[in-house]
């Protein structure tokens, strides 16, 4: 790992950060946006260098494991959450790496408050964990769906006032709890425009091997396309930390998102710095009595009793 | 997928298979067996072909949504298991593949039945679980050191006569259960000889970049090198069913070790043969209505409000 990489690394995502405080407008980031690379030039090339890093960097993790890193993926439909899962964290050990998407909440969890059940598939140190979906569906699909928030049982007291400020406060703060913990969050807006997005949906009806991952609901909510966009500005306007960034991946270019998403995470590994931990002076003279000891068997107890 | 390649996996892998009911002795399976195969001509092309015949079967497996698989790996120290797990499943999208690593037995853990920990880290439908470690712990370090029996509280009619062939019977059972829902089962025993580790625990002392992976646990449990092939013969005579078969991987040439169990894995795959859903006439229409709408859309309605 070059400090050239590292800067390179920084300087791709610099414009993508959403600064802490700021207060965003609908459409404000360019679902276009490829910083100023090219496809064929930089596709494919920049995604390999990125997806070797992550797994030099995974590994260290996991050895040192004194860190976890949570990595939120945030979207509207087709904009291309599961492929960049599949094509920036393939390569790197599943060992290391737990992917959750979350569904409909079940009753026991709508029985919770609403930060339960994601705290439950939190990483743990020496881990990376993707949410494919996250607690931010309570400022969004919950937001455009009031019913949603119904079906939460909250009491009158809590649904008062301006809950969704509320929301935002509460997991600023717990996102923070976390960090303060050794739990690096990153967050990933995948950006994807309302035009693309009719493409994408087009091309899963058009073409029999898509037709499955077609679903009505996804041309449903399209047509909340404004509303999603305000939640999402206001979201992003709230919750973009110094402990817990967002960053708005363009995602109407799927290379460059895959590039984008890859270099975010790298970023957040190559800060955490992790190191194989190291045998102090006592470790290494144990070790060498070990040694010693494996290198005195006897021929004759090397081999397994009855071995043909 | 041709049926050439499936019928050669199917060969190669046919040696490796515990016959159901076989009495085997501790030691009868080789652990530098490399089935007539040869490194340099083969060790790397066969690996990719298999990581590649998994990737595809794992993304039929998710989109079809019936069945699930269970990979349980189980060996001595040093026998390769995470090597084998991070180069077989590495490339595979982690979405689909949960792995999991059991520890030593938290108080809560111990206050359950001996399956109870393990069922709860069980693969959903579409996914594939591995377990680094499993329940045939259970039966085999439990059995070695009997002092772990003590701390499962277990009543003492529970104790009482041939314990480990009830907890042999309680597994097939269960697993039976298992498979009839749905869920395949393979286990892969990584079988490495004592002189194999010996030479592997040394190289752990000997790189100080490995120095981290060494403990001085595993020496420790090399003293019981034969009550655990002891251990592991019982168990591999009684548990390798039609429903859930044990395979014995020789693991003394990590390449092949590698091969095979990338092999048996893409064979239960090949066995399911998953398909992506098709759509019915009735879903087909549904899809032309949808096309239509999107196809329908107004130029000004495809562009986000306030875009720049």
């Amino acid at each position: 790992m070059s400090d050239i990489q590292a800067d390179r690394i920084a300087r791709l995502i610099a414009p993508l950060r959403v600064p802490a405080r700021a207060k965003l407008c609908p459409g404000q980031y360019d679902p276009g946006y490829t910083g100023g690379l090219h496809r064929h030039r930089d596709g494919t090339d920049l995604l390999e260098r990125g997806v070797a890093l992550l797994t030099d960097y995974q590994s260290r993790l996991a050895a040192q494991n004194i860190h976890g890193v949570l990595v939120v993926l945030q979207a509207l439909d087709a904009a291309g959450k599961d492929g960049t899962i599949r094509h920036v964290m393939s390569g790197v050990n599943p060992q290391g790496v737990h992917v959750h998407s979350f569904k409909v909440p079940s009753p026991e969890e709508l029985d919770h408050d609403f930060l339960w059940r994601y705290a439950q598939r939190l990483p743990g140190r020496g881990e990376i964990a993707i949410f494919n979906r996250s607690h931010y569906e309570e400022v969004l699909v919950v937001r455009v769906h009031p019913e949603n928030l119904d079906r939460q049982r909250l009491p009158a007291e809590s649904r008062r006032g301006d809950l969704w400020r509320r929301r935002f406060r509460a997991i600023n703060a717990w996102e923070r709890h976390l960090a303060g913990n050794g739990f690096r969050i990153v967050k990933l807006f995948l950006n994807v425009s309302k035009e693309e997005q009719r493409k994408r949906l087009l091309e899963r009806i058009d073409r029999p091997d898509k037709n499955w991952k077609f679903s009505a609901a996804d041309v449903a909510e399209r047509q909340h396309w404004d509303a999603y966009q305000d939640a999402y500005a206001d979201m992003l306007s709230h919750t973009s930390t110094p402990w817990a960034p967002w960053y708005v991946i363009p995602a109407d270019h799927k290379w460059f998102a895959r590039i984008a998403a890859a270099a975010v995470i790298a970023d957040t590994l190559i800060d955490i710095d992790p190191r194989y931990p190291a045998v102090d002076r006592d470790g290494r003279q144990e070790l060498l009595r070990f040694k010693s000891a494996l290198d005195a068997e006897s021929p004759g107890a090397r081999h397994p009793r009855r071995a043909r």
